[in-house]
């Protein structure tokens, strides 16, 4: 149902870009399509290097050009000695190219302050959510009665929600605090836990941190919290991290769940069973397209890791340009490299306007009656929520849709912006919001801010 | 357990390649590894003109650098026009860039002899497998009682069996009648047919064409049998096409499933469920690294093809790089385009290439008495059968190893030449082969057969 609304909401959004093709007069030229987290789609531009080193594995002869810098050349020369055939066109190994795999063991440690990493845990994936569904897949028990459960933030991203419900499984929502700045809660996870006896077998905590599309992120000490839990109730824990390098609230950082979890020394350290994503899409790099992400498995036992082993080796090896991407991100140039400079520049500008776009945001979603924001501390996503007048409701009831289906489709039709109903992401009842992706250019965004205000007063007025 | 002897095998060609860089002393000094339908592993060279739209998609400051051709420059400027943002690092829409997909429908219709094709039934996948992989999913019942059956030829690839047995559903070999060039006899799918009685409920057949490992192409009279055989008994037809480039047999000719269907008409054409998959993994493209393929659906009930979708769209969209690798392919340069002579050369050189080496391997292997192998009329993959001596087949079993898995791993020991045993893919009872990749430079395949002969002989000696 859900589903269909966003259906509904794309098809509209083609119907009307038809329509401004074709000279309909409206208030606004063109469509800002912030629905996904999609920065490229959105106009952020992509990390030079990382495209020069995919052109060169490409296309070796650019090796002689001096169009590319020497250590995007000489990355590509590294990364094609270690491709089967020295091609880009070959399979890899199934876990993904050997070298990479232990750059991304040492990247692991490197960020945990020491933790031990062992790279035959790390598989390169196409993609974070194939990898997450796939462990899914050996998680849940499709013939178990009653169902097996997962536990799942609300509001949280759909796809997982998807996934497990399509595998016969049965997901479990706990809420964020909204008034808290959505903060994760254990007394909450207690709550769902109990909600699920007699309806399903809870196995594994679905956390997403930073926050999609809530926007939070977790402190060391509410990590802290959520890894006692698991261990006491014997839950696998799967944290959702691909947002680690999008935070931008003050005095706020990541910490990953396998940091702390190290820190946390004997018992947790060496029992809590742990799947980590990361991927070359939903960071500062943003390449969606290459379709890539790693997962790192800890204190998995050996018999499940046999089955996951067994289910990636299914898919063949995951898109090796997408894993030439992966070994950038986790190996980003050094002070002295060639391409330095214009690295840091690139990603410190992403984060600038990341930064700079949380804050306007908070700012003039603030500001504006009915409507109210959270900090978003990380992610790429705010995730406001919008007070509806009873009429606006009633209107939506009567139309057959949620009531911030029938915002959004007001707000994509009025004022050309095209975000994502609350609805979508399961959210306490009897309240609602919009999610829109906060990865575009500065003058994009202001753009939205600007029609998200006209569009907002005129619609309180309407249904006042 | 053939899939243990296998990672056996690639252990032990691991441990023999370190053991060739530290200079112990083998009668040879490289391993050639053909254990895999890899073209680029073996040394063939990629098609210039698809790396240089690659590259130039994905570092478009190259739009401006004179090492690329006109139509290379071109081409890419009109696909990155066609991605989100004009980058490839944007999701596109989740069947595939919309504009390639027409292109896929348009070729299908060309390659079919007017055949009509419509771009809603066709959706560009991370890859065939994967593709097929999903249809399976939604034609294997997880729950049912009989289990559900799929028809798979033996020998077959593995991975689709693997599929399905993951899934819960039943593999019904049907054999091919090697003695005929590995004919499909429709006789042989009735007997299949009637041994699944009161063991599963047979759904669909399952067919590669050309062959994988029997490297047989079928006639349109075979065609014609194997679709009136499935109208017949209600099956969904599953055709594996992804070879349909490499037809190397003298008077042989590639006929697509889809075209034969359509030139039988009514009722055939209008109600034979089909899935045809093609790959840039498995032509002669060879870029399995891209990881992409497409699948086109032909009369499949709506409410099928809603659940394929849904499945589809749970990946997200297919690697954007190989999408672009794939229109490519679909749409090669034409006459009088600047980059119009090479790749036909490159391609033209493939096909040659692969020619000589199965004329090659079947003068050679036939001429050595225990050996002997079909025509390779298409495909990559030769199939030859080994008559092992009764001292052999005892030694096998002493070790515990299948008969043909001790010869591969002797040929891998004692010649560096790495193949997989026959008992991987299904072969009638007391029938023992080796199947090895025929798509290697013709110096590479004069080598093996070299190798090959001096061990085989030895080897026939040694337990006669």
């Amino acid at each position: 149902m859900k589903q269909l609304e966003y259906a509904f909401m794309a098809k509209l959004a083609i119907h009307i870009k038809e329509q401004l093709r074709k000279g309909v007069k409206k208030p606004y030229k063109t469509i800002i399509d912030v629905s996904f987290g999609d920065p490229h789609k959105a106009g952020v531009k992509p990390l030079t290097f990382a495209r020069q080193v995919i052109a060169a594995c490409t296309y070796p002869k650019l090796m002689n050009s001096d169009k590319l810098p020497l250590d995007a050349k000489q990355r590509a020369q590294w990364l094609l000695d270690r491709c089967p055939g020295q091609s880009v066109g070959s399979y890899t190994a199934t876990a993904g190219i050997p070298e990479t795999v232990h750059k991304i063991s040492a990247f692991i440690t490197r960020r945990d302050g020491g933790a031990p990493s062992d790279p035959k845990n790390i598989f390169i994936t196409a993609g974070s959510q194939w990898a997450l569904m796939n462990i899914l897949n050996v998680l849940v028990n499709k013939q178990a009665s009653p169902r097996t459960g997962v536990l799942t933030p609300a509001p949280g991203h759909d796809k997982a929600v998807l996934s497990i419900v399509g595998m016969g499984g049965e997901t479990i929502p706990y809420y964020l605090t909204e008034e808290q700045g959505w903060a994760l809660q254990v007394e909450e996870l207690q709550r769902a836990l109990d909600s699920a006896q007699g309806v399903c077998k809870p196995v594994a905590l679905y956390v997403i941190n930073p926050g999609n599309p809530a926007g939070h992120v977790q402190s060391r000490k509410s990590i802290q919290e959520v890894i006692r839990f698991v261990s006491e109730k014997r839950l696998f824990l799967l944290a959702d991290e691909v947002y680690q390098d999008c935070v931008q609230g003050e005095n706020t950082e990541f910490v990953s769940y396998k940091r702390v979890l190290n820190e946390m020394g004997p018992p947790f350290s060496e029992t809590v069973e742990l799947a980590s994503f990361h991927s070359v899409s939903k960071s500062v790099m943003g390449e969606c397209g290459l379709r890539c992400g790693y997962v790192e498995l800890v204190n998995v036992d050996p018999a499940v890791m046999k089955h996951i082993f067994t289910l990636f080796s299914k898919g063949s090896c995951s898109p090796v340009l997408g894993q030439i991407a992966l070994d950038v991100m986790i190996n980003p140039p050094q002070p002295g490299d060639p391409s330095y400079t214009l690295y840091n520049q690139e990603t410190q500008h992403i984060r600038d306007m990341l930064i700079q776009n949380a804050k306007r945001v908070y700012e003039v979603v603030n500001s504006l009656p009915g409507l109210s924001c959270q900090p978003v501390d990380g992610g790429a996503f705010a995730f406001p929520r919008v007070f509806l007048p009873p009429k606006a409701i009633k209107k939506a009831k009567d139309l057959g849709m949620e009531p911030d289906t029938f915002y959004s489709v007001r707000l994509l039709e009025e004022a050309g912006v095209f975000v994502r109903p609350g609805c979508g992401y399961k959210q306490k009842k009897d309240t609602y919001h919009i999610r829109f992706c906060i990865m575009t250019p500065r003058d994009m965004m202001d753009e939205l801010l600007g029609r998200l205000t006209s569009f907002h007063r005129k619609f309180m007025m309407d249904f006042a």
